[in-house]
């Protein structure tokens, strides 16, 4: 793909969404889709207004079914290998909000096993990140009723013999081509796609009956689902569907994306106050001008401002609002520094809410049943 | 390897044992060895005596530690694709010696996920000949306070976070080079000598201190261990012995092996006596003339007989009259068919005990968790 590479363990490049669409093979989330939605929830999510979810795989398949009374249930999943940072919350309150919405049961995986073969880390190391992640997630607000933890390495006897059966039908041959991996690639992350398949099936195999599955997910974990929506249908289920999200813009810039191993390419969940602040007026690529003067005559450019683009895509919910601090950057009324001070603002509202949720979370969800009963 | 090609899987051509031991590094059980074994023991296993267990890896290492007082453990396995033949219980008999003898425990691993990937049976029918394997090894009279049965995708969240360990310093061009994998194959196939490798070090997990580990198995086997013994270290721990046995002979001659999966390559336990008789008498190979004339006067071959092996393998354990018998039939005093004879009966004799313990055995085996407290 000229320009730019997507793994799921690698961004590279700048990401030209259509021709990915159309490299992926995957649908542009339309308006009459997002009517649809509008119709059942009411109002529509600002990830979904403003196309950061901006494709998918048969969602409409889902909505039918949700239409006729056949709920689905949602999945998506962390990987555990550092501190959460603020692109991997957009998509999970997405999700949220489609539990919300549809009040729907989820499924949500911690790749334990996949960070351990992927990251130069020791077993021990991801557990605690697994663990330090899962607090996170939790503070996040799921309805704890309907949410359930699943840790690839803790809930092995419920995953694994789902992804043997997904192991059978996928050769190396495809997943070199679908992954780049090479003979040099450990045996572990050549299997870890069938572990990433398996959640989108358990309902189904616990209740004996097939129940639809959508998936909310970065745009760059796709590649797995491609892989394995071929083999649903062998093992007698449906395909799940999937929800696209665009990449949250790393700090310093539009290329490549956020990542819990880049220091400097991310705001975590666990940054206070100053250390957002000193990140956002260090790091955070600007769409301002050289000088104070020439911003004020030419404007400023808040498509690729990383700050506009943090209130885009989480930070700033109201519509007009945000058209009206993207009007001012534009028109050079207001300067990079006030852009700043907006998204530090809004960024440390929220961490330190977050941070209060997160301390008043119950430890026993480190447990290794919490929320599931096989 | 020319003239002979053995991977866990398949065994082509007749196998020359000395080149064996020399292309698989493996050692020969020398008399000294034995003669150890014995000071224990008491008395020497026939299989011991008569060199079907005849090769070793780091076994007089056991017997250090166990002079020491370092107790080891055994660890063997069955992979469940159809009906257990002679050939299996050989093995398995000579490990109920080794517990007996030793005092001590046994890890017994169903490979069900294995023999799901590479035979083309669904993973229901799997299941169910684990099941039924499972009763014919229980049958063989392990000690059950001392015996775990492990089946790899019901025992999942023990097996599985320590074989995502092998499997990150397990590349995809050792397997390839080990045990000859394309391409081609499912990532299963590849995933899976992580498996087969984790029962050898789960005392030490669940102790927290290294026990060593002494594996009874077939030499086909011995790839696995070929590959995961430079592991162990790595990990942190012993690196397992092995014992190795010969082959048993295929009903129908000296090239190849006993095998679930060809009916008229084995005896297997579910057969009745006149399935036997009529096995034996119709496809057992034979060592004689070709007319009574010639056998009485140039005599059999006891040593390409498939029933005189039967009996040194297994059915006759006084080596005073398995000698008798070596000895008539080699001058011709005892003719093919009353050395068939001898087969039948004593092959019926153990079959008709074993159904008898069979049918004793508590079907609590079948559930999940028998034996085995995590």
């Amino acid at each position: 793909m000229a320009g730019f590479e997507i793994t799921p363990w690698d961004v590279t490049g700048k990401v030209d969404y259509d021709k990915l669409v159309s490299e992926f093979g995957i649908s542009k989330l339309n308006d009459k889709i997002l009517d649809r939605v509008k119709k059942i929830t009411g109002e529509l999510h600002p990830m979904l207004r403003r196309g950061i979810f901006f494709a998918h795989r048969d969602f409409e398949w889902i909505l039918n079914e949700y239409e006729k009374g056949n709920k689905f249930f949602l999945y998506t999943g962390c990987g555990p290998s550092g501190p959460l940072h603020l692109g991997h919350v957009g998509t999970w309150l997405f999700t949220k909000w489609l539990q919300d919405k549809f009040d729907v049961a989820l499924y949500f995986q911690f790749t334990d096993d996949e960070k351990f073969w992927f990251k130069d880390k020791s077993f021990e190391e991801i557990q605690r990140w697994t663990e330090d992640n899962m607090l996170d997630v939790a503070a996040l607000g799921f309805d704890p009723e309907k949410t359930h933890f699943l840790v690839d390495t803790r809930h092995a006897n419920l995953l694994y013999p789902i992804a043997v059966k997904f192991a059978k039908k996928i050769t190396f041959s495809t997943v070199k081509a679908s992954f780049g991996m090479t003979n040099e690639d450990n045996i572990g992350k050549i299997f870890y796609t069938s572990m990433q398949a398996a959640p989108a099936v358990i309902p189904s195999v616990l209740k004996g009956e097939d129940v639809p599955c959508l998936i909310p997910l970065g745009v760059d974990q796709d590649p797995h689902f491609r892989v394995a929506r071929d083999v649903y249908p062998k093992l007698g289920y449906y395909k799940p569907a999937i929800l696209h999200s665009m990449f949250w813009p790393a700090l310093k810039g539009p290329e490549g994306k956020m990542s819990s191993s880049d220091e400097s390419s991310a705001i975590f969940l666990s940054d206070d106050e100053k250390t957002v602040e000193k990140k956002i007026k260090k790091y955070a690529f600007s769409g301002g001008k050289d000088t104070i003067e020439e911003h004020r005559r030419l404007g400023g450019n808040p498509d690729i401002d990383v700050c506009f683009q943090y209130l885009k895509f989480m930070f700033e919910e109201d519509d007009e609002e945000l058209a009206k601090i993207e009007e001012e950057y534009r028109s050079g009324k207001m300067l990079t520094s006030e852009l700043k001070d907006i998204a530090i603002g809004k960024i440390n509202a929220f961490l330190k809410e977050h941070r209060k949720k997160r301390a008043k979370i119950n430890k026993k969800i480190l447990e290794r049943d919490w929320l599931w009963q096989e």
